[in-house]
């Protein structure tokens, strides 16, 4: 079969189309044939070499999210049968290659089904970012019913999903964005109220609302907006950490008056219990209809240098995937 | 009966000597002829106006803390009866008068019971620094038997009250200090552990200590320390700010690696029935003996002005306490 591969670190030229044999499912695993891979920041990093949370044993297939159909499972496999629909999300599972590639093979617990009302396309951008909102709204920031949260920085691959998971969940969700696309994906997404993050004042409009204040803040920008994200908090508020390009001149007694939290969060360090869980909860949200991931560019397999390449200079406009299989 | 008071916010100077009727205790109160009343840094913030937490109706009498002989009670009370040695905390109680007085009359709620190993003067050393310690380690930080405390700034008044407190439930307890003095009170609370945080390196060796790391981190000057207390935690790892004088140049990545959580502490802020159950145990540790708390300056109640100067300017050396009557 057709594949991404790499056989040492560095820059994007090292990701090589190769064609290697096709793994067979052993004990507990899938096998599936993938029409879309999700690329993700990690990806990049990961190869470039150095990552914490990932090493990888060369060759290497590179790859965790993607969609396609079930084409094989292994012995005790009994949740997914062949024909199957399906997503797949697989930083923390065992796997044979990675999703840049024609088919993966890995642990069942990894692979859940989606409807067919959610393209293959849209069923790859949910994988790493779907797990981070997920972890980052529930498991971190124990978002609860009826509470408010905060994206700050609505419109990326994570921060629409929140948006919808959140939403999902019967929380009131604002956002903020940077562009008119952007305020348009995250009004599709279904936020309660949305605002530019590079308006004058659009802080004093959010603390103006006529309600009770935002219990949770999930924040892509933390080294820009971390002191507002504390003047924006109720008592006992929670801001969970999700992105971050530097330092800031950070006063910690915002965080004494009101007991407020912050709590950086890095899907990696889920306990696979929890990881398991998040899936679980996805594919309920998928086919109650509260998910509907936006896909921005696809590239074909063989451009997988390219998209990581697009992906660190932040130009993907939207989730960036592969495409293996035109549906 | 004496008591100082106070008409209007202003300097120390506004605290003036005076004699008041006895306050009667009325349903669920107990009065106590207190003996000991503890001064702390939120009495001269009331003092001087615009404290966010407590706002006084004049005339005022302040005073949280203390410990004493209770000498009548209301209706209904059951748990303590006239006679009994006591310790008062009582900032979120219901109070008639305060304890910079010869008798107060609060909430049976905020009176617990003094072993006859603790002084009065101990007893008037609990009060806020106790109910912030045990905040601190159990409400905020979580911590459990057998996880490692970092007490960062242990000699102070919460800092030997939460050294023991955290010895007590079973946890390893290492703390820094900047004095020799210091170090002998940190010795004597019973830390594992005592590096002094003035000296080059200290974290480095905090870090080589043959054993499975930091869990949590009391922070008593956050803006100095946030820092290295995001390097020493573990995965998982708390940093609960009790204390801080600034701002620092903080890079918010260091949460997310470790999903690490910096969480603000103010006493005042606690629900009634965790900060109720705080001092229940508080009386059980110190009745088994593992409560020892340490008693810096004595000065007269009439001297109230000169005591809240005294500890503004931080040179209390240890707990300072006016004396109502000598033990």
């Amino acid at each position: 079969m057709k594949a991404i591969q790499m056989a040492e670190f560095g820059g994007p030229e090292v990701l090589k189309l190769v064609d290697i044999v096709e793994p067979e499912p052993e004990k507990n695993e899938v096998r599936v044939k993938i029409y879309y891979a999700g690329v993700n920041p990690a990806e990049a990093y990961i190869r470039a070499g150095g990552y914490a949370f990932f090493t990888p044993e060369f060759p290497y297939v590179p790859g965790f999210d993607g969609a396609g159909v079930v084409d094989a499972v292994g012995e005790g496999v009994t949740r997914l049968q062949v024909g199957d629909r399906v997503f797949i999300s697989s930083i923390l599972a065992n796997r044979k290659t990675g999703t840049y590639a024609e088919k993966v093979v890995c642990d069942v617990e990894a692979v859940h089904k989606l409807p067919d009302s959610i393209s293959f396309k849209q069923g790859a951008a949910l994988g790493v970012p779907v797990t981070a909102a997920y972890r980052s709204l529930f498991h971190r920031g124990r978002l609860k019913p009826g509470e408010t949260v905060l994206i700050h920085g609505a419109s990326g691959g994570v921060g629409t999903l929140a948006v919808q998971l959140a939403k999902y969940a019967g929380a009131r969700v604002i956002g903020t964005v940077g562009t008119e696309e952007g305020y348009e994906l995250v009004r599709k997404a279904g936020a309660d109220e949305i605002f530019y993050h590079n308006e004058e004042h659009y802080i004093e409009k959010i603390q103006s609302l006529n309600d009770a204040g935002v219990d949770l803040v999930l924040e892509m920008l933390a080294n820009v907006n971390l002191e507002k994200d504390l003047q924006l908090v109720n008592k006992y508020g929670r801001v969970v950490v999700v992105g971050n390009r530097g330092s800031l001149d950070f006063n910690p007694r915002l965080t004494m008056a009101k007991e407020a939290d912050v709590m950086g969060m890095a899907v990696w360090n889920a306990p696979i219990d929890q990881y398991n869980e998040s899936l679980i909860a996805v594919e309920a949200a998928l086919s109650n209809g509260g998910l509907h991931p936006f896909v921005g560019k696809v590239l074909p397999l063989e451009e997988a240098a390219e998209a990581q390449k697009v992906i660190l200079e932040g130009n993907a406009k939207g989730k960036l995937v592969l495409e293996i299989v035109k549906e």
